[in-house]
């Protein structure tokens, strides 16, 4: 019987995310297994019975054990299978660790820099979350303890793609700075930028002011219980079909994807003729004067 | 400030849907516009905050006033357009009201048959649903109140399309049968089965055994919180190239769509490779010894 | 069986209060009835199923249609029967109507008065709240429509009690200026000041400060999850027995109590070990710079 | 601020309790100690925010860190106190240990028997509730694996108190046949036997078959939300006044109480007119066929 449990009582014991103001998002929990606060965040990691271990960041759920793949899978492959030859890389934010878990799968990377601003956030990810501690030791693997935006402008250096895989921009939150055109206008190369559907249209629009290819994808995430979008943007054109990439990704990627392929691509980045329409309807530009942000709160905004 | 709604206190209340036992989702609520309990179901309609009117049924969301043409485009137009020159259409139950109106738009369609289970809930939509209201008033349709199995197999007529537009299957709720491969068996003609991700995989193997084409597809419903899932099946192949579905839209539906278009069908009918791994590896058919339910419980099985 | 249902789903409409950022309390609703925004607060009038309609005020729950008797009874009849001859009664606030209808059932009072700043929360019961219908239409009662503090001030006139029917003093609010020293000491008589327990104790020695003889009572109110506790002060001892108060109940009362006899009084104001040490060991005084508040957030304080 | 925590994220995991069908009462959690699943019992141990770490079986609050004293020293104290000199005590159930603790106390005390069905709590109680371990430790406690009521018929013993210290009646539950009429007539002694007001009525009724004196008194529980009962019942009279009950606390019991003494006794078995006529109407009598349960499941009736 669906409605009982073993002892015959409900679940007791929940995560309540509030996605907005209006909307919550609740999660059964088995156990709450370790928080912590960092100069920057509050961090939390779960065992949530629907999606297993999640980890929380300032309250907003960032991946799940079950579902993170498709968050990563999606944010790494496309950009480095459509560029020729992709051997050093720069993530901005991914602290976490499974982005640099992807991104070390491609044959062609020799260099890989993680530049998260959370010390912190980078420690407890390497010491909880087991399915990425093979990745934190590789040794193309580079750590850099910064503000991306900083790193990047101080350095000399050219990366083959800078993928940016930072927590929404959420007012109060380190990240929204990373989501401007102004900074956009300072990197280059291909690079996947993720965002959530409702700055999606904008970051979109944003980069279509910087560069010349923009290609725009989604996914739905279960555990977000929504359409995740991404966008890839180069001055290179972007025109691999789904047989190419299947076989990019045969002779490049170590071991096989669970949620991407070719034809997968070709979906994800065929939107619908709704979010077309609000891609095409779109003005605004993402500026340090003007940016938009998700629902939620950062620490540094607090009295 | 996005915490604080006028006068500062926080959303007070809230619709509450257990999706799963150990998943909720929640949404703040203007008011309850209307309750009713009728032989066979408990209906509400709710005004949310996120999604507007709400219409649930025995506890489940069935539709909300912001996304519900997502949903209804993507069950009536796909089948509808892959037939040559479709008149008689149908569908099994519908008491909503919304997928008459999208048949309704259809210029070819002269007879509409809107066969559901549950008077009260057919008047309760005639009179809350307005959005529908000129549908429910069209000369095409024709209303039965009967289960819609019994009334196909008491009837000689054939139907150009049958569009299954059923609560879910749900133990002790009415629709469970009409999933059945004895009952495809009894049926013909292409038809929009639609169909929760969780039985779907288990449908379209169903489906499959009963019909010569099976065209799955899905796409995201924000207000279900996941992604839905529908099914087309007929004896006569489905071979529409994105651009042939643009076209006849064009000359056969009366206004536009809001979601579906060809590109969007393409996308949609595109699975994910995590999807159809799913589908290839099932092996279970739907029969009425073999039934898979949703979560949920209808009232027949209620001591 | 308790755990379904008519139509076996669980309920799916609640209203939830925040008593404490750490503690909720949620009701399962039958229906929104009326909700409007005032120019000082916010206002809802819901029928929930385990109290009956309740007055929510800024997201706090004011009085349940079940037990509002209790709080009511409590605030008014320990003070007016202490009094030797009650005849004009002054209430802070008690828009709501309740204080009145319990004050206007003594045979000795000849006029009320009641000053509530908000006059559309006194308009929306005047319509809403059937069952004090007939206390606002006595002609015993007169309505004034002002800062209480102000309007008690601007007056000469003495009153035999002046019963304080506020709401919490929470941040923001319009009401946390009549809790203060300086306020009690421009008052005078015995005086029902209600107060939640959180800032009972400080009240109390508030009113010490001020007042010869003060009497400090509580009681379970099942709809707020907690005890009340209310304070009679005057610079006359309060003497009577819980016989004494009997017979002038009997004398002096219309109709009979339902909660409130000198049984229940001697117990309510027979507080228990704990209650006892935490009033003995309070030392803060309620100023207009000193404040305390009960969680929560009135509509002043908001950008 | 009292809205926002550290970090300005609201509180995110949460303890749910269904008090009743239509009734919840919400804790948040810093984290969930230890689950278990005992033969008879689903048990947790959580760190809650407002209440501290919290005993839950079969989905129930039983007591809390922050208050559990109150109804600890409640349940023990006044039978004991009514005992010219109590050595021999039984407990019914008891197994998380603060009953014992409280009756270790008494220095006339010399034999304490706790007699609790299930071994698995008791572990769990003796290892995790650190507050019990001297308890737990101390030579005159004897424990026993066993139904209570079969262990007090097996044995010829007579006891100077028997104490129950059960869960509440649910249904399927292993303790509603510890509450009936046939069971208090072949126990002797004053025996308090705790009980939630909503069987409460009827526990008194039926041992007023049973006992010639019988004392029902009450208190509020904070992290219950609401008023629990208790009863004592014997064959002698029960003439203790308040200062004979604090001068038998002063020479009895070692250390100081934190909630009862002479008053609050007092106050606490003078209960309010509302309780005292449902007393008095109270025409049901607790026996095998004719058990009262509250809200909650039990294993045993699960299918």
């Amino acid at each position: 019987n669906g409605h009982s449990s073993v002892g015959g009582y409900r679940k007791s014991c929940w995560y309540e995310e509030e996605i907005e103001e209006n909307l919550r998002w609740c999660f059964a929990l088995n156990s709450i297994l370790h928080t912590g606060v960092t100069q920057y965040q509050d961090i939390q990691l779960l065992d949530t019975k629907p999606f297993g271990k999640a980890l929380v960041i300032d309250g907003k759920l960032q991946s799940a054990e079950i579902d993170e793949f498709i968050y990563h899978e999606s944010l790494v492959h496309p950009a480095l299978l459509h560029h020729i030859n992709p051997k050093t890389i720069f993530i901005m934010g991914g602290g976490e660790g499974s982005t640099a878990r992807e991104l070390l799968r491609h044959k062609t990377v020799e260099k890989v820099i993680m530049c998260d601003i959370d010390e912190e956030v980078v420690d407890f990810c390497k010491s909880y979350l087991v399915v990425n501690r093979e990745a934190f030791c590789d040794p193309r693997l580079e750590l850099i303890i910064n503000d991306a935006r900083a790193e990047l402008e101080r350095k000399e250096e050219c990366y083959d793609v800078i993928v940016g895989d930072l927590a929404d921009p959420i007012e109060g939150g380190p990240c929204y700075k990373l989501y401007t055109k102004s900074f956009y206008e300072s990197i280059a190369g291909p690079a996947g930028v993720f965002s959530h559907i409702e700055v999606f249209t904008c970051i979109c629009n944003t980069l279509r002011q910087v560069f010349k290819y923009v290609v725009p994808y989604s996914a739905h995430i279960p555990s977000y219980a929504d359409i995740w979008g991404w966008v890839m943007a180069s001055d290179s054109p972007f025109t691999l079909s789904a047989d190419e990439l299947d076989l990019r990704m045969k002779q490049r990627i170590e071991g096989e994807n669970r949620y991407l392929d070719g034809k997968t691509f070709t979906s994800a980045s065929t939107l619908s003729k709704a979010v077309r329409k609000s891609l095409d309807n779109e003005t605004h530009v993402y500026t340090e004067k003007s940016a938009r942000f998700i629902y939620g709160h950062g620490k540094h905004n607090q009295a």
